[in-house]
């Protein structure tokens, strides 16, 4: 039998870290012993708790230590992260230790430094020198770069739970499912983004093809008339549904404003024409061209945009990054300086951004598909909102919230 | 081989009736010569066609004609329907004649006699006495009844696309996807029904558990205000979920105004002893204990509410009908002077009405989950409208189409 | 500012009883203090916490406790359980406790007694002579039977995981969605139902219309031939599609063998009226007119067949209890000496069914539906498995592991 | 009024043709006459119809005319097609026709040239000197070229459904939905793949993440080792899953041999690392490091491998093609010669593949999401079946039916 000591801190038990850990020792098999524990008398006290891990093997409690401190459990030996030379450009060197999107401390000389930033599925490079540690994509590497191998030395931080009850994003479970009432959450949703607009944070859309084909485009950019929007990402085909809007009055081949819905593709295609022949977007709006519509709005009230391609893209249009990897570079950039994001209406996009976000970042994600919003959801537990419903719908009723807050409140009088 | 000649009138090709017979044909390996053809030279002009099928085994011929007359092929050597005796209550005779929903005629002693009412999966029961033949489900078939026995002597008549171009039902495939754009369909229900009112037709609304708890009976509630819902059909779940919102402020222990999701199923529970203690709900409207929601406005505005049970049900509360073939009855005797129907969020009780409906009679299905609208559009493609989006704001723009068309037509200005 | 003080034990940390408690008092904005605690040093150890919980008003401090005591928390003043009389048959008292479907004991003269069965959604009827407390349904209460009121007097056992690593209920989260491998689940639940049946547990199998439509109930039949099936439970519509293949090869028209969907829903009703001729399917077998299908099968084998009626049902067929009251009684019945259950492809049966089990049933759960498969776990997040797959291929790998599962570890071999 | 005669040719009736184009000209408000029609008297003839088409203004009628031109209709007086010149790489002149997936004829110089190849949302680029006309992609057009422009002169011929009843592939609705058995159609597709194997038929599949994830591979290979795989197309993450299981055991952390879900993304990491490392999957295969899984069975049995990225994806590892406009002429090139399809889980890479499908080819999608299948089928409608199921028991059960078709058929026996 092997064992180790670990040691939780923090508001471990209503954040379930310590029921976590203990699943986690049960669930492999190990045992564990209690050694001490200290539980907060209040709410905003921290608890503490130190616990003995017993497993078969070695290796086995390597591995068992591994996910523990995932969830915030430190040996209790406090020693040196190791660090090994990455062999190549792009390559990390073998046993390379693996981040979450936990807040992640580094122990180089006796001293934690902060690893930034705290971005899941990288490796963490290490400058001793300078006393700096980054989270590095394989992008990012270069020959001869340090990297931290084993997972000694690494202590992560998880997100404790907002111990205010007012907060939107304290509950375990946030999604609201299809048969839930959404008007309250998406009031409250509004005026969580009044607060971060106020306090200065930015916000970034993520939208799918439904924003632009459903006709959601009007609210979106009233939302960014509004200033609610500082950051834009869709794929080639959403900004080209948007612009065909713009240009022909449809989207993929379908008008709003008809009843029922006509065919065709053409216009899609002819509006990717258009955008390659004034050299893109930003040169068409210039150009009074293209008038109106969510790219439009984009330019006119200087919302950075970003635009990716995909294997299934006609065109593409002159702005669009149709490297994949390069695309990850720039969507990285456009986030760094973001404190909420709207997910609306795609796997693709929102599970791309949200594995480069900071789990400091709060997400409201909005999907007409159960399962696309608890698969989005699933990456950041704590500090995200999921709603089982149609997207635009939505952002009709958010628009309404934000703008005209006591009108939203009274909408029954004005049904009547 | 073995062959017979069909003939098939109407508008046999853009209402889809000739391929249809010939695809029939051609998918059970057998063959077919157009011994004539007359196609209608305008919209208005009806078609013809006299065609000779051939089959290996006199068997799969007849199983092959009694497929195309439910298409509408008349067999050309006419003669009368064949009756048998019912053995028994509730038994019809070996190889009865099963219903379609589309019109059928019955020839009694060389006279053409219309079944009434037209509703799928019945027997035809036949007075040749007093000319009369009916539509019997088992329930209604009493020993020694007359039965309409093979496929001799009856006449399908499919319903015919309208070919104005004005109708919201004239398309083939009616159903507008998650990705759709859906606030001209939803004006133009809402005009649909605003023509259905003044041409003095009667609107069913068949509500699941989504319209209760999504906060959405409001919006009903304004509908039937406004004269628009003349029947209600719904659970005793549905109904419950409501009353606990008017007397305890939750459904399903969720309030509305709490931005999300508390727990609970107790108020459900206290709900229906209100209910029980007091005798149903027309008693606790008059005893001015219930006082809001969809039943108690049902109940001021003289609705008339079908409420059926299920297995799942707590309860149930009185005015409940549990026993299901007795709710079968009831339900077909409330849809019989109806010419619209709203299908609002449930499958169970969506399937159980569409099969009780005259082929005439025009549908609207709204859910958020796809299959389901597809299951419940298929039960009368020609005649019904599906759309795939959340129940709440599908009635609340219907509503804000209906009270206020010009202010919906202006809705952006509105957000503004 | 109110305080009650309460008391946890058991495992009351990887259980998650006492995060969920906190979670509660967070989340409505109570405070609590950790008056003690004692963590058990092993894994079998009991846990015990003390915890002063405080509130704004009496009735939140109220309405808390009764959240805290279904997670199992006991007020520390022992105090009897109040009981007031049922005004009427069918009716509860003002303010009657709601049961959990958690193991529940009333405290009545300074007794603590177990109330039985442990169902949900119910109230406790107390019989102080003779000492027994009864889970009483709305249509089991007499006028005058005496009701537990409040939540005084009331302490409820929550279901305490399982601390072998080798169960299979054991994980928190236990649906095993589209994109996981499900052979390995697969195997240990026939490792599981072996185990039940040799322990002497029965089985009860739980079947919407997609077993008997795609073509799997030849595995269930294998699964009741082998003994692992002792009750049956399934709707009107599921034991006529049945019958309807065993009489005319079909089922709603489509036969298995062909190799793409024929159409009609004649057989449907030929079926029927054949089983309604004859006098249900027990005589339909007995006569040797039924003599395949899962139907026969059971009656062959002397499972118990539970049939149960719907407003979508065609018939029905003698044998179907049609009234959902008598159906529920009937159901609860036939439950009380299950120890697992399958779940196949039904959210209204599975629902139903769910509703009636006590806390110690073991449930798997197949559906290709993510929402339906996701709404029937949630009743029993503890002992249930909830597979994300087509129910025909569950069932088939499910028999070969039962059958032969050395053929079934080595199926690659086969395919070769 | 203006009006134009156009010309239909073919299987028009049971092809569904005529009833299009009626149904089209009904739609748009425009009117029709049909001055001749003359329908093929046995299942293998011609027919021919005749039509007057009116409407309001010029412009209605010219884009009506483009819809009937799609479905096959021809302008009665023949002219050449019209050309411009591309006024730039990558740009199309105004007004450019746009290719269906139907075979398609320009005419120049009087003489109908075919369009190479058969390809949807295409310009067509013609070489009047060479006798050629071309499908161009944005991508593939340089300044200079000459491109078809308006609709003159273009004859499309759509598919004509197979007379033959013997062919899968000949019904008009091929999706298998949920509800409906899918043994027979399993064992259809495996011998039509059969016929296509003899007959030289090139066949490719595209697998999603469900495949390498539900533990599918296996059976995967087994087509692979049988022969039935000449092109295999996947995402980075799929190729990962796949080698991740051979190299550790765990596709997304998850083992299949463990009875539930483990946890984690580092095993993908480490298995790009590795893959990056060694130089790619060739690499690691000839290295032998990579011994087992897809990929390897790929490469030792000279499968093509079309690796594409998204912006979702870790890495990339060595093959990968990461620009998404080179993917596409990769795709492209590689599908030219392939008979049939497997779209196996995905919806990204099936609609990708689909789009560059000539109207030959022959698709087979499988997926767990009917709203996937849906989508996906849409784009094929006459040549693509659809199964919603399960991926993993439906390749098991592919597999088996291949490997020993009279097996397969006994299936039943083997259980016992």
């Amino acid at each position: 039998m092997f064992s180790e000591t670990i040691e939780l801190r923090g508001h471990i038990i209503d954040s379930l870290i310590l029921p976590k850990v203990l699943d986690q020792i049960l669930t492999r098999g190990a045992t564990f012993k209690i050694a001490e524990i200290k539980i907060g008398q209040k709410r905003a006290d921290q608890s503490f708790a130190r616990i003995e891990v017993g497993a078969d093997t070695s290796e086995a409690l390597n591995e068992l230590v591994l996910r523990l401190r995932q969830h915030g459990a430190e040996v209790v030996e406090q020693a040196d992260a190791r660090l090994a030379t990455a062999p190549g450009d792009g390559i990390f060197p073998d046993n390379f230790y693996v981040t979450t999107n936990q807040q992640t401390f580094v122990r180089i000389d006796g001293r934690e430094i902060e690893v930034q930033p705290a971005m899941m599925d990288s490796a963490i490079a290490v400058n001793s020198a300078k006393g700096i540690a980054r989270a590095v994509k394989f992008f990012d590497v270069k020959g001869g770069d340090q990297i931290v191998v084993g997972h000694q030395g690494i202590k992560v931080s998880p997100v404790q739970r907002s111990t205010s009850h007012t907060d939107l994003f304290q509950f375990i479970n946030t999604t609201v499912g299809a048969n839930e009432p959404k008007a309250g959450v998406i009031r409250a949703i509004a005026a969580e983004l009044q607060r971060a607009r106020t306090a200065g944070g930015k916000i970034a859309a993520v939208a799918g093809k439904a924003v632009a084909l459903t006709g959601a485009g009007e609210y979106l950019q009233r939302l960014i008339e509004l200033g609610y929007i500082q950051r834009f990402f869709t794929g080639n085909a959403s900004a080209v549904y948007d612009a065909e809007r713009a240009l022909f009055g449809t989207s993929r081949g379908i008008s709003t404003d008809r009843p029922l819905p006509g065919a065709g593709h053409e216009n899609h295609l002819r509006a990717i024409n258009v955008l390659r022949a004034l050299g893109g977007i930003q040169a068409a709006v210039e150009k009074k061209v293209l008038t109106s519509g969510i790219m439009h709005t984009c330019i006119q009230k200087g919302v950075d945009i970003v635009l990716t391609g995909s294997i299934r893209d006609d065109g593409p249009i002159p702005g669009v990054t149709t490297g994949v990897v390069e695309a990850q570079k720039i969507m990285r950039e456009k986030l760094t300086d973001v404190s909420h994001v709207l997910l609306l209406g795609t796997v693709q996009h929102s599970l791309a951004v949200a594995s480069l976000l900071s789990p400091a970042v709060k997400t409201i994600c909005v999907d007409i598909y159960p399962a696309a919003v608890a698969h989005i959801v699933d990456q950041q537990p704590f500090h995200s909102i999921g709603l089982v419903t149609d997207v635009e719908p939505f952002l009709r009723e958010l628009c309404e919230a934000i703008a005209n807050p006591a009108k939203s409140e009274a909408k029954r009088a004005l049904v009547r």
